[in-house]
């Protein structure tokens, strides 16, 4: 990562020339507890005004209430209009009703994806953008619902591993509570990004900036002495989710 | 469009490759009673097998009967399993204690996007891909709603302009009645695609030939007798709707 002065700086000139860009003034973010999407909550504040900024919380019953304490203090300490719309009642019609033996992990990809539809729904009531919350770790693993928590408008952090979003949400003053607390999809009872990804984030990100920025092979990384097991899960990750980043393949590709 | 013959077996082997490619033998396709899903249903079956695909039929309350009807009779003629499921509970649940005063537009990209968890959700129980039904003129227009009908795993008539989807229809034995109707998304009573565009889907692709594949200017096409109307119509739709052809951007693009 650039210095983190000049780092901010480059986001805040992204999110303002992109939102003009497109036509609009105001952006909607879903605001979660977690350390991205307050981190994108307060640069989008800090790039188009706190009035310019609304933020949804949208908790699943299962959600930590927690996380839901700490959307709203962030969301009141930034001074922007918010919401908490509780998503149980639309996730469960539907699995009540279709779908009763779903596992957790269908249930997960369904209340993000349906925290998409509510996000859309109201930026287009606005009018506003959905502003995008995935980091580089996430886009790079795939840890992400597809037409789900990847859907926005745009992707303001999309560049920075999770480390280096953890450094700026120091720098621009996101409460260390949210900072400091395990990362979490909180998609289900217990859940954390690092036990899911069978590693800490450290450890994935100095992977992923071998792998993807230096360009060293897998096995290469092995004879330097990497974790085998680490390093082979993560280059199963970046190869497995390569579909999450494009867009769906046309035959001819690339006519337009 | 190349031959009739020809094109059936480009597409039948890109359905064949991608999916086995992702690991997968079969398909799940939102039959809507239209054209599009019609032609890729069947192209499904005739590539992968009528069992390896799967039809769902995903109408809301104020949907044409005659296309559930149109949607079921083409399923059961191509021997597919299929399934009705009403998706009113669902998105009334949002719209009644989140937003009653929705409009029309709102409500009607809101149902795109429940069809789309509603597959994705069934096409994760199976497991199988989502197959698209989005073709070139809808695409090239923005004419779909963004993580909604254009959300898939891969677009098998995405390079075909609807009047071309409507010749292989003809040839791949699509029941005329489903070739005849009007397009519609159906979204809202009395919808037609070449009412809300405002002229025939022969004039759109006509256009659209010009500007996509022959890369004539639209000042040109006007100077050529072009109705000035309809070029700036088109030219305005694919300018304003390359979002829609995009992924979210990220600061430094294209680093994957």
């Amino acid at each position: 990562m650039r210095d983190l002065l000049i780092e901010e700086q480059s986001i805040l000139k992204f999110i303002r020339d992109y939102t003009a860009q497109a036509g609009y003034t105001q952006v909607v973010v879903g605001v979660s507890g977690g350390l991205d999407s307050a981190v994108v909550a307060t640069l989008a504040v800090k790039a188009l005004g706190s009035q310019n900024v609304k933020g949804l919380i949208l908790p699943y019953k299962t959600s930590s209430k927690e996380n839901v304490i700490d959307a709203k203090g962030l969301s009141e300490q930034l001074g922007i209009i918010h919401k908490i719309i509780e998503i149980s009642s639309i996730v469960d019609s539907y699995f009540d009703n279709v779908a009763p033996s779903a596992n957790t992990m269908r249930r997960g990809n369904y209340m993000a994806r349906i925290r998409m539809t509510v996000l859309y729904d109201h930026s287009a009531s606005i009018p506003a953008l959905v502003i995008g919350t995935g980091n580089k770790s996430e886009l790079l693993t795939g840890y992400t619902t597809q037409y789900g928590d990847n859907a926005c408008a745009f992707e303001p952090i999309g560049h920075l591993y999770k480390t280096e979003v953890r450094l700026l949400a120091h720098q621009i003053g996101v409460p260390k509570p949210i900072i400091e607390k395990k990362p979490t999809a909180d998609l289900w009872y217990g859940q954390t990004d690092e036990g899911e990804l069978g590693m800490s984030y450290d450890m994935l990100d100095d992977i992923l900036r071998k792998l993807i920025d230096e360009k060293i092979e897998c096995d290469q990384l092995i004879d330097r002495g990497y974790n085998p097991t680490s390093v082979k899960r993560v280059c199963a990750l970046f190869r497995n989710s390569s579909f999450k980043r494009s867009l769906p393949p046309i035959i001819g590709e690339a006519i337009y």
